[in-house]
């Protein structure tokens, strides 16, 4: 099955797709389709036609409109500014095509309910791109909690630290202002250690969170002081189904400390995910702090894990764990597409929404001096 | 000067204070002062009476009244379990007698403040056992934030993480009955982590708390299960003055993930205290994440930091963190004895005071599903 | 420019090097040509037509000698096993192509003196796969040498260790065939090192090299066994000019110390590269073993330093150390083609031969027992 | 049995001696004798006599004759620089008292054989402080070994690398002058490494040695400069019985990468002891890389390791790294004191001459421009 693909944004998020999705056919992974770069949209398409062209992409279109009305087209896979995120999938959806798109899924929860009204009304396969699930070592912890492991979970620790943004000189940005990005560290890292959460430990049930913004103004292009209206650090306090407990931290200014970690703790060892250094799996201990090596065809028993492990490209010709991981996503979705059903465990768009009522009620609690604030899922 | 020295209780901790002091002759620390081990206070003076006889104890009594009564006794070293220290301390300082106390300082608050009032009262010297402000990384960092060097703090993160405690094997102590201890892993190791912020961040004002108990009995000495009552985890979100906030956590059950340390995150960079791996110095990155090395010199300006320097023993003479720390913390102590007065940045009783209210704030907040609980200084 | 590409082999390294080539366009390097792929060979070519298809070649072709027959063709890049490195160099300089070959360059230095005396008659730009020089931390460390940043070397130690044929289950190779490799690991990984030294030290004079091999045979893919008759670790003292010394080990065995690093100490202080941590920097340290941290504008005095910068892959497109190293060994190699002339500090196939004459006299050292033996650049 | 203890020297060696002699009547370790300071012999003995009463010594004598000549002085401790252990160990032993003595033995083999034909004629129990031997991680990998854990070993490398020296303004001291020392950064650190490879894995059949001396010269402490003319730096390659081949590499100048480590390479495995950070166990690695965990009541069939996990202090009493190595390595010779014979696995002064005739074999090797030669038991 050929799959015609249609890229809305050509940043650097839809560049690292392309570097994994046009590099497919070298990595021997077992998919029964293949990819067609079948159109971009950019909204500067006279700087990116070369671009285009050269990458293998049949057109380049200059309207979200023109690139969904194109009719053998499949799928689009949303690279754009958060913002327009809403919009331009329920174009999409109305026209029918699968949908891909990156993190966070929108601005607010009530963007992100009509984008769920509208994928399951248009009927349509869709998947946000919360691609931290989607490599071995998140796979293995999850095929090894749900086999016990560790025993039974109790708390956690997640830390996704940038730091690029401490020097005042780093410019403004979409990602800074509210009103395109929907919030900053934590809603542009910290949502995917709440999905972690989700998908690893269980439903979130209230939220405490502290946040802070350092650099108070930065300058945009034309050497002007725009005042940074979003968070650039942010600590969470989270109660998770099952009476586990932990907390996560997001920060962009994290100098010294950049990570992409999450331990787990339960009452019969513990697991360490630590993607910056070991994507392939989680190093597991058990009560006395010995080293511990889960056979990987047991692990296997878990129908997510075994898949991953298929898709996920061999270390040997491994781009990366950004493309890599990204690609994975991918391949997943594209996966549900060529299926013609969405599989299970993927991030669709109503798992986008409820890490999205995570996120508000965690600006919520902010607001409020820190304090706890339910989540509920039949919101808004 | 000889300083008349009574120690009470012979346990572990006693011994590591010991380590220490006995081999002061040799460590080249310039103090005025000679310590005489005067008498040793023990429940069980038969068993221990050839060891405090080798130690080079003058003798051994079987009652701290008959150890505060010693004419000539300078100073008492409180080593025994929680729930003794109070009463102990009112007999000390009654008799006159300067006391070092381990930490937490006693049970409850109520029995803080009676401390407290006791030792002011008595106007005898006092301190409690907040050893990790006494190693050169701690107090270098002191020093560091007060001179600027990472700009203005907003943002920590400290853990204490112990893990011998998942075995179900290990056996009952009064460690894990709250009448005995006050609490568990928060009260005995997160209580360190309350009072570096204090020390070096400012003045806690509210604490969110969550804790658990995960091996819920264990067997004591006559193979009889009892039940634990005590948190053997913790997580708590702190709000600081100067609008500092961060996360703690407290373990004996983290497999895998033994740490004593500390980030702190500051406007103009960033430090890293790691006291397992070094107790000489933080590390120190600058806004662009490069690391940056305090002179010296200019840390001596701050005058906490330049005599921990001198006290802390020389790496070459090195008995390891644990002997070395606790080893200034008693130095200085005794150098407060020898001048006559309390050192500035002695962690007195008050300050023990203090940390056991931001302790119980917890408590409170933990039996309060986690919400944020103000401390009051002017508590109970 | 367009730059007519022809690839010989489709095993693993060469899928390394078209991962990179062909996301070229998405990578923003300041290149002035571009990259065709025009043809493929292989020797199996109704198994691979679909994979070349897909990937873009034009055409696959069945030999090598319809490969170079190709007119428009300008450069060939041989990815086929070591024994047939130099007949198929032959071929290509022959027919006038510019030839990038993986190393090492031959079997001995007969066929590699054989290879550089073709090329240098036929006047095409060639160059050996030692792609280490291509990364900022070995070209940083190569700027900042010279520069005098850690004074005069003195010593160095360099490791490139893996570790997944201590495993008795692995198959028989035409790696672990001494017609076939012209050696083991020391051949294989080694040459990296000697190039290494070779490039940031200088010439090497004399090695003392011992070898060993522990799996002494292995099931070929028909389960029957066979003798390895190459070294699978092996470790070298070198005397360098200038008075240098140090030690490299290679190694297929190492479990639990899989390593790409070198420590090189000068008078002034030392550096370290991590290659499989850090691509971008070196660590240096000063005399007191303090961190520095050379200005890049100063390091950007050195040509080679500024050029690799360049083209070496930003960090946020990066494909992972081996596919940015390799493209950007690729694409000096392509640069040199463009302009015509080969570029200063290129690995061309004389410094292939030198690094061969260095690893001949190592394995005549091992068949003496160790004893030095010297590099004489004017043999064979 | 209480053993009479004479000191010979108070530098800091001695120091660290003293730190762990003097507590042990507090670290609960096994054994069924008691140590009496008896004496302390120093050259500067009214600057010492205070300390040395401090200490609990009954007495300071000013000249070594007058230390052997104490009638009840039962061992002799010798902790004095290098080129006096000889004539030192000649007095001791002819007054028939039990000899520790600090390593290297002696400045030259000819007196490390004098030393060895005395302690032997005057049957006086004799041990040299190889103490590296002394610790559970070292006695750990010698049981490992033995009982096959990680195969046949094929490879090592051994590192121990200081830094302090790089820099000029460190005085001149005995240490670098050859006629006091017998050696630099080999003789001093490496002989350690030299003593591991023989215990561990066999005794050293052959060595090719590079040396280097960086810091020509250093001011003494009147101000003058004066010639160093010991290595500063030394790289070993060792042939070892069994066919087991490695590297060791002794640096005082090692900035940046301080270190205390052997990596062991077997057929079915490998370990790591890395005693600046773990001196309780090597890491040990199967086939597959994975981390395995010998049972501790296996590898205790072996005598030496189940001594030495017996005498090593506790770690909740661990006064750090040096001080417990040594302490143990003394409680082993003080053992064979109240034993009356030596126990298995000392290092013996015969032990001592045998690393002796290693170290100048590489010192000839040196010499030779790092020819390999033979080492000869027989010799001198």
């Amino acid at each position: 099955m050929k799959i015609n693909y249609g890229l809305a944004g050509l940043g650097t998020i839809a560049k690292t797709h392309l570097l994994g999705l046009r590099n497919l056919p070298l990595l021997n992974v077992p998919v029964d389709f293949s990819i067609n770069l079948k159109a971009l949209y950019s909204t500067h398409p006279m700087e990116n036609v070369e671009t285009a062209k050269s990458c293998g992409f049949a057109e380049i279109v200059d309207t979200m409109e023109k690139l969904v009305s194109l009719e053998d087209l499949d799928v689009v896979d949303i690279c754009t500014p958060n913002f327009l995120h809403c919009q331009q999938t329920l174009l999409a959806a109305q026209a029918g095509k699968h949908i891909y798109c990156e993190k966070p899924l929108a601005n607010n929860s009530e963007q992100t309910k009509l984008m769920v009204e509208e994928v399951q009304k248009s009927n349509v396969v869709n998947q946000v791109a919360f691609v931290m699930r989607f490599n071995p070592a998140v796979a293995s912890a999850h095929a090894a909690i749900k086999q016990g492991v560790i025993g039974r979970p109790y708390a956690f620790r997640g830390e996704l630290l940038h730091s690029s943004y401490l020097m005042p000189e780093k410019a403004m940005t979409w990602r800074l202002q509210k009103n395109k990005s929907g919030g900053g560290a934590l809603a542009d890292l910290g949502i995917h250690l709440i999905d972690l959460v989700r998908f690893l430990l269980g439903e979130i049930h209230s939220v405490s969170c502290l946040t802070d913004t350092i650099v108070k103004q930065r300058k945009n292009s034309e050497g002007i002081f725009q005042q940074v209206d979003v968070d650039d650090w942010a600590s969470l306090s989270l109660q998770v189904q099952g009476d586990v407990k932990g907390t996560i931290e997001a920060s962009r200014l994290a100098v010294g400390n950049d990570a992409n970690r999450m331990w787990i703790y339960g009452d019969k060892g513990s697991l360490f995910i630590d993607l910056d250094h070991n994507p392939y799996s989680p190093i597991f201990y058990d009560e006395k702090g010995q080293r511990i090596y889960p056979d990987s065809r047991f692990l296997a028993n878990d129908p997510f894990y075994k898949r991953i492990v298929k898709l996920y490209p061999n270390s040997k010709l491994s781009q990366g764990f950004m493309v890599d991981t990204h690609l994975t996503s991918l391949l997943w979705f594209l996966s549900s597409v060529a299926d013609g059903k969405i599989l299970d465990h993927t991030p669709t768009f109503e798992e986008g929404h409820r890490a999205q009522l995570v996120l508000e009620a965690a600006y919520q609690s902010s607001s409020q001096n820190g304090s706890f604030v339910a989540v509920n899922p039949n919101q808004p």
